[in-house]
């Protein structure tokens, strides 16, 4: 079977490894997100000499994944110092001949859940990560969305919970929906951590209420099958139930299916790839670019 | 070339038509939405002896596009009287045995104009009418959007107005984006119809603010490449500059692509098969239906 290599681009860490075509991870390793050289250097010694077939990178962003766009394989508009404008598929282009996939850490893991995970068997998933920051990417007809770019879902727009003075931390928006339930969000609006919260505080109610809030618009506009809730703040798992019960409020009965109604505790789910949901998200990217080549 | 047979299913009437495979439409006839009896019983006639190889459907919803699923081709939860869990499919199916295309008429217009109009040669576009009600349908990677079932993007929530204290008239969800922009809300705010209202009236500013983060939320979780909005509302052209401009004030630059930038024109767009989406959308469906089989 052939061996896939595999790079998940996050804004602290850089998890690398080797795969198989079936999604089993052979080996897997991470290095601090420094600067592009420094950290790069580290990616790029990783993978030599491993023979892998194609690599797959889900990476932050925003990206440029637009095939044939002079910028293609970019890291584009991020804030974070010395990313912004780094052609990264072509820096591991320039040491590997092999097919390069490229996308969205978040398409990444849709794709990951989506092939190996909790959205097997379906055609439509969605993905969403709420951490230090808040992505979601999705697969719609058994392809990852892509447009104009890619879906940049945790900007969006949501409707202020009538409790809340927290101004936001958006750099872009201020107060979108990353702004207000990412996890500095809370940190930021509590005082402390969202760790050292206890789980009867008021902060997870509002919480719920953001993103039952985005869950709705993901829902209402995409229509996915299954939706797959990662990251740091949602190991805090008394937010689930939350959440599951404050969208039905918001839906009010009005797209009627089991998943919405009597099924929603297995439609509104935790990472079945757990924390390697990013890592075989890229190795399903690299299995793509091959297919693809 | 082969003669496929249109129906655009609305709420107030159906429209009937005949077209070919190239997306000519050759007659055109409505009747107005009565009962099931008497509106469908018009629909058949008119197709009598019409020898048309498969008939398309583009239906006012909530409806049930699932193949497979026990309800497929019924109108489901409509509160409008007479067409609640009716199976439209199933009518037209009795008397014509030819392959049948079901979807919302929105997804039907933009299934049309990303075939023949506005968003031809790309492979994504939303189009969102804006009327007595607020529908979207949407083309992503070549295909209609389906997954649970099909989008309901017109009931998401967005954020109020600061100056707005209408309640909102959603029988589902009170103030969603239909209750609060949909024409009988321009009309039960402002205490008169829209098309009397001056072009300087704040209503226009309101109605520009309530549609920008609707886009918001499109362009950030679908990223489509075009954005065509009809509807008896969007005939006040005067809307659209609000619309761009409000839209780019919200993205704050966040996504860098001409077409939100200097080409923000040509992005946003009224149909360019006019008050004929609708039907041609439903002649696509047919099209795909006829492929399909």
């Amino acid at each position: 079977m052939k061996l896939l290599g595999a790079i998940e681009a996050g804004g602290t860490k850089f998890v690398c490894g080797i795969g198989k075509e079936d999604g089993t991870i052979m080996d897997r390793v991470s290095f601090p997100t420094t600067t592009p050289e420094e950290t790069m250097g580290q990616v790029l010694e990783y993978f030599k000499g491993k023979d892998v077939e194609a690599i797959g990178i889900g990476s932050f962003g925003p990206i440029d994944p637009v095939l044939g766009s002079p910028t293609y394989g970019y890291i584009t508009t991020t804030p974070k110092p010395h990313w912004g404008q780094y052609n990264l598929v072509g820096a591991v282009a320039e040491h590997f001949n092999v097919p390069i996939g490229f996308d969205t850490d978040v398409n990444g893991a849709a794709l990951g859940e989506y092939t190996w995970g909790a959205a097997q068997g379906l055609d439509s998933c969605l993905y969403i990560t709420v951490g230090t920051g808040i992505g979601a990417g999705a697969v719609v007809g058994g392809k990852l969305v892509h447009g104009l770019s890619h879906p940049e879902m945790g900007h969006i727009v949501v409707r202020r919970h009538p409790d809340d003075n927290y101004a936001g931390f958006c750099p872009y928006h201020g107060d979108c929906l990353e702004g207000l339930a990412a996890g500095p969000a809370i940190g930021g609006r509590w005082g402390k951590p969202a760790a050292e919260l206890p789980i009867d505080h008021p902060a997870w109610e509002m919480e719920a209420h953001y993103l039952a809030h985005a869950l709705m618009s993901y829902v209402l506009i995409l229509s996915p099958q299954k939706i797959v809730m990662g990251g740091g703040v949602m190991k805090q798992s008394h937010l689930f139930p939350l959440i599951r019960t404050k969208l039905q409020e918001l839906l009010q009965g009005y797209v009627q299916h089991p998943a919405l109604n009597t099924d929603i505790n297995n439609y509104i789910v935790s990472p079945q790839l757990g924390d390697n949901a990013g890592l075989s998200g890229a190795i399903g990217l690299a299995k793509l670019a091959l297919v693809q080549e």
